[in-house]
């Protein structure tokens, strides 16, 4: 019977450019050591920073679009420059509301700029370049310094179409499958299943998120009991092309 | 330190009209009784079925709309027919798949009505008619069984937009908030947090359907560990209101 168990790392230190986040990681998990097959679960900040992709908006010239845009919403055209310049496409600008795509093709608010928790003032923190390198580079470092074999996920906080209220779900990924695929599999009656996948890393993600909170400073976890063998994807395999997507 | 459990309930027999779904998981459960504040997770199809919520195709004549419908997408009018009763508006239909908001006001594919699992020949299963008062009778009839002051979820998977693959939410529940609200609170650089709600009760979901599986007949699975007292919210909470809604 498989039995999952999740648990937040605490006690990690605050993450600046250049930190060791594996070794920070394996730190902090000392008597409470990695096994094969966890899945470490890292919030997309804590990487960002550690890569140092942290904006000072002192540093920033907006250009005309971002002075516009800040004018027509009241917001500070700084934080936009830096919010169109990861954005691939605009997918809706309403209300003072950006949702766009960004250069990772992901669709979320101001292309995952985001304010809070900068640990620097007057500063914006961007999504990772590649969340799936981060990852990759991650889960490395990890069997590097514990021997073991994990998968790792990269996730941030997105907001959806329809239902209020945000789910994290998985920007970047190493060692697990992004989907379980059902496609020609039948139930006892000889029907074809209409959910044909699940997207498991984002239910790794969420279920994650429910021990790391947001105000804590919890932003790595462990997801224990997953009994599967390490497989190689990536997050883009989320990635839904605008072609196919009824809803942009 | 949080720590969250989560187990399928084997053993349930199959599901059916009028059967006591309270009754059956406390006898799956006999040696890992609840306990107080166990989130109980279970499948939107067990509900259904034991509140008669299905319906045999032969009994259904299809309206010229359904027949025409059916006709441009190569599908079965009758279940076409009984997908539009269980619509409220057609949100999409575009290359033969029809995205719809239901009568309770969710958004997903074909209303929630689904061919797979119906535990009977040329059946169709169709969502509860009111899936948060399903959950608070499955609440209160647990709780009148082991004395335990229990959360019910009640689940499906549905598809989102702009990602794919499909993850479980919560379409019913009792007992537990379906929203964590972070207004109006701080980060340690005083910035308001942009996250300001976490849709917990859908990430629970999502978590259960990860031990829950497809094919294994097992729509059952327990959270333990979330540490929350009990509280009165519901699905539609989730709900959001066409006219905020940037994707309808």
């Amino acid at each position: 019977m498989r039995r999952l168990t999740i648990w937040p790392v605490t006690g990690l230190p605050e993450v600046r450019a250049g930190d060791d986040l594996a070794s920070m990681i394996v730190g902090a998990l000392a008597t409470d050591p990695l096994l094969d097959h966890d899945v470490v679960v890292v919030a997309q900040k804590v990487v960002s920073k550690s890569e140092g992709r942290v904006v000072a908006l002192s540093t920033v010239t907006p250009s005309e679009r971002a002075i516009r845009m800040g004018e027509e919403a009241g917001k500070d055209p700084r934080a936009l420059e830096v919010v169109l310049r990861e954005t691939r496409s605009i997918v809706r600008w309403e209300r003072g509301v950006l949702i766009a795509e960004t250069h990772h093709g992901f669709v979320c608010a101001n292309a995952g700029v985001d304010r809070s928790n900068a640990g620097a003032p007057d500063s914006v923190v961007l999504l990772p370049v590649d969340p799936d390198a981060s990852a990759a580079r991650l889960r490395d470092a990890l069997r590097e310094r514990t021997g073991r074999d994990v998968a790792v996920l990269v996730t941030d906080t997105f907001g959806r179409a329809w239902r209020e209220g945000h789910v994290n779900v998985a920007i970047g990924m190493a060692g697990m499958p992004a989907l379980l695929r059902y496609v020609g599999q039948y139930d006892p009656e000889g029907y074809e299943l209409r959910v044909t996948e699940i997207a498991l890393a984002d239910e790794i993600a969420g279920a994650a998120e429910i021990v790391m909170g947001k105000l804590d400073r919890c932003p790595v976890a462990i997801v224990r009991g997953l009994g599967m063998p390490s497989s190689e994807h990536t997050a883009q395999e989320y990635v839904r092309p605008k072609e196919k997507d009824l809803f942009r």
